[in-house]
């Protein structure tokens, strides 16, 4: 571990930090987030300055202009921003909550508190409104962060970070309790996660590959997040239409989101009708089809071009596309639908189509995912959707939190115990 | 990743049984841990039998007496043993029930269940009983496990195993469900540590070096335990005769467990006396003192010995003695004793003695540990004590499970949405 790098550095006050922060209360952080929100709208100029040399720097590198929309600030969405902090305000506070107590055999008076976290890191995209939502969940739950946002929003979250932390230092909140990395070299991220001891948890917000090398090469505890290779299957007791509306809704909705369909398995019983009539549909509506064996015969039946249909490979059942492409693949039944979804998905959100009650039941019970459903679109699995207000994002890991994360999945919890000189 | 290795091809046979075990009852799981308690009576030679060869083996290697005796096994702890499986068998069952549950705005009926984490891995020393209280425990919770005993004890492993799996498999549970890794080679534990995807976590339940090893290399999400480097600390305010109580309470009534002290912290305004009293207690308990400049000089008063007392060097601070030794040290006030601890400590358990209501309200807010007390000893820092009955170990991390983890620790949960057609 880098002893004089920023990372270290940053985290050691952040740590500091974060011991008065978990001790203040919610009148005080929520001032600070209301603060935080007058900041950004006051601070506009500054950070939409900041923010054009970025998209300055984005556009000289001919970033996608998806991408570079992403980065964008305008006045409008720093309104939006601050919005969201203000109704963090407002929301239900969980420190201090008492999960349980009671008094012992020895007579300790047990409680058991709900606390901060401590120190939570998060790596994320070139996305700007992270910055300010991150930090002020943080500040809601009491504890200190060190964002690491992407480079090419690096000029702007180097402003943003400032007016947020001396807004919420105005209103009582510890200094460095918001930190941002300011260096754009990527060894800043493997130094965070090698600070264990010092971070209490790593939250990566991104694709894949971030994800996968937070959850290989960190010591300190990764929440994995949003990786979502869901899969639609149509038992063969299904309603066919209604799965064709909930398969093309779950794909077409927002193919760019870790809800989204990746994959469609169909019962082999079904398959003639049922593959004919998805597939028709998803190249109707300019999807990609990576199909297997049997596909490839309804395609060629429906007279599928190259651009519509491709065989698929052994790689494709494990592919989240997040673009308009689709694999396909015809299974014998129920017990083979589970056991491949257990075996490709990502344990994200899983759908089944049916109407028999024992295969909806078995799915439900045995396939392995944060998030089932019988006879409704995946694009559900979403902390708004699920009632949890903010989200810091979707779990697919099985400790501490699973699914969409509120809250709660920033705390941890204290065993206090009030004594009278009990000795064991 | 050894992709024909032993822990790998054990992993995926559990990974395949979990699936099932998930859905098996609480009837069937019961009636399994009896079954089992029950073979363990029955096939008592046997089991005597392979942990004379062990016993035989580390006598041949001189293995240390308490280490021996963890390691014997007699027909008296066999029924010991078995009586625990039978207490878990009638212990509440946490499987399958419902944490929340509501019907959203889009209809979905959401329930979030509790469920199985899948598939655990325990690593742990050559201590037979922990494997059928692993084995249980995970029987218990419906997760298939992988142990991984100390090689002392390979023989009664591998014995002990094979009765416990026969015997649940007798009531209905999914062959391969309880494994255990049968070589000794210690690399092994490295390709356990690699199975992300296959185990769902891994709780080393032993020495710190081990713990600190699964931290670092493991890919799979680790629970951490027991490393406890606990202080008590002597606040100015508090009774001298109670906190003398504790302190030889914490540190001698069981010097060699997590929970014992091993570091006074005394506020120099009652140094004189406090630290007489306390230095003079602990030599006369034959306790080796690592004292600060301030201590050298009392136990100097007092006619230490060197067997009795030595400098402390910085590296005792924080050290884990687990024997008859403590740190002392004298510190100005509340700030340092509480800065000093979460730099040195490993969040298990501290305690604080004092009359001051602020001191103690400050301590147990601004310590960071898994269990703070006041005017008691550290040791209450156990499942028992705390009312939980089955204890899986005690967490000193702050994700998923902190302080002593009962039968929820090995569970996580899932979501499950009904829907008729839902689209978004």
């Amino acid at each position: 571990m880098e002893r004089t790098s920023e990372a270290y550095e940053k985290a050691l006050k952040a740590r500091t930090a974060s011991v008065k922060l978990a001790s203040t209360d919610a009148a005080t952080r929520n001032a600070a987030l209301l603060a935080m929100a007058d900041a950004l709208i006051a601070q506009t100029p500054r950070i939409i300055a900041a923010n054009g040399e970025d998209m300055a720097r984005a556009k000289a590198n001919s970033m996608k202009e998806s991408l570079q929309d992403r980065l964008l600030l305008t006045p409008e969405r720093i309104v939006g921003i601050a919005d969201a902090l203000r109704q963090l305000a407002s929301a239900n506070d969980v420190i201090g909550e008492i999960l349980e107590g009671r008094t012992l055999d020895s007579g300790l008076r047990m409680t058991r508190v709900r606390v901060p976290l401590g120190v939570v890191a998060m790596i994320y995209e070139a996305r700007p409104n992270v910055t300010a939502d991150a930090a002020g969940l943080c500040i809601k739950t009491a504890n200190a962060c060190i964002l690491r946002g992407g480079s090419a929003a690096n000029s702007t979250n180097i402003v943003m970070t400032k007016v947020l932390m001396d807004a919420a230092a105005s209103a009582g909140i510890p200094a460095n309790a918001i930190q941002s990395i300011e260096t754009t070299d990527r060894s800043a991220t493997t130094e965070l996660m090698g600070l264990h001891g010092l971070v209490d948890v790593l939250i990566p917000r991104g694709g894949a590959s971030l994800i996968k090398s937070c959850v290989e090469n960190s010591k300190v505890p990764v929440i994995e997040t949003g990786t979502g290779n869901c899969h639609t299957y149509f038992h063969a007791s299904g309603d066919l239409e209604m799965g064709l509306e909930i398969l093309l809704n779950a794909k077409l909705s927002r193919p760019g989101v870790c809800n989204a369909c990746e994959s469609l398995l169909i019962d082999e019983a079904i398959a003639d009708e049922a593959l004919s009539a998805a597939l028709k549909a998803l190249a109707g509506a300019n999807v990609l089809i990576h199909g297997d064996g049997r596909s490839a015969e309804a395609a060629a039946a429906l007279g599928l071009t190259e651009g519509q249909f491709v065989p698929a490979t052994e790689e494709d059942w494990g592919t989240e596309y997040l673009a308009y492409e689709i694999s396909v693949k015809v299974v014998s039944g129920l017990d083979e639908a589970i056991a491949h979804i257990n075996e490709y998905g990502t344990q994200h959100s899983e759908a089944i189509i049916a109407s028999d009650y024992d295969a909806i039941r078995r799915f439900t019970d045995e396939v392995d995912a944060a998030a089932v459903y019988a006879n409704a679109s995946t694009r559900f699995t979403d902390g708004g959707e699920f009632g949890y207000g903010a989200e810091i994002g979707i779990s697919t890991q099985k400790l501490h939190a699973r699914g969409p994360m509120g809250l709660a999945a920033l705390t941890t919890s204290k065993f206090i115990l009030m004594g009278e000189g009990q000795v064991r």
